[in-house]
């Protein structure tokens, strides 16, 4: 018998977090505050990936692999700034940072990751 | 002593399907006809992410997490139909959807997913 | 009680490798000398994924998933002619082939993975 799998903030089309065998799946998070520049939205964001990985109550410090999606790479020491500013020291997981167009121009950040529980 | 890893449908590059610890992990998959629109693209790469699962004994309803490219972010919504027409309502894995250049340009939409045998 | 989460080549920023419950995430391995092309930069970065992974006693058979982000899709060929000269025939893990701009307009390719242990 496989695990079971749980999953948080469903709507039609996705789940924001699944669980299943101990691994936290979270969807692609992308900030609500587009107006605010490239850190202030990859804070809004981290932001968001506390709250999820709480409700599970897992938090940053177990996160395994994290991938940065960002629409221009000229703002990588923004999104930096924003990550150093969050990150565990003690605790960093594994990462990537790669440019691709997003929902839509102003969204400047989108961040998939994956954390134990 | 690690669990055994089995693979399906392996050629010299990748194996289409591989799984883990209960753990499905699957290429990229791309539609074959790309004459298709995207809608049509998207439902065809669909089919065969159901195709694969069922080869593991698993459906969609335990995919876990899936990343979509597509090539033209104008195409979301077409995305979407195709998707909301597909997924099982009371199962959706989390999600991220994210613009890219794919192997040329009448591929339209590739995706990248992980599910729960 | 959760397994532990290992981690490999730490720095402020990220993990180069983490391990958690048999699993091996790798940040995203991009190459020192760009000065190379397309093929002698992937041939770099494997040989990169070789070491990280052996530093956690696996090595490529075991790897699961790799995505591959290049600069330009043109560049596929060349890629595929250094994962063919590398790859373990016996044993080839689910792959995607993707178009990103990466760090700088030199770095032509970086190769995000996860493997078992």
């Amino acid at each position: 018998m496989s695990p079971r799998i749980t999953r948080w903030e469903c709507d039609a089309k996705l789940s924001d977090m699944v669980e299943h065998a101990g691994i936290l799946y979270l969807a692609g998070q992308i900030p609500e505050d587009t107006a605010a520049d490239t850190r202030g939205q990859t804070a809004e964001v981290l932001a968001t990936i506390d709250r999820l990985l709480a409700k599970a109550g897992s938090d940053k410090s177990k996160l395994l692999s994290v991938v940065i999606f960002i629409t221009d790479m000229l703002d990588k020491p923004q999104v930096d700034a924003a990550w150093l500013a969050w990150a565990d020291p003690q605790a960093v997981p594994a990462r990537a940072v790669l440019e691709a167009r997003l929902l839509n121009a102003e969204t400047r950040v989108e961040i998939v990751c994956v954390g134990a529980r």
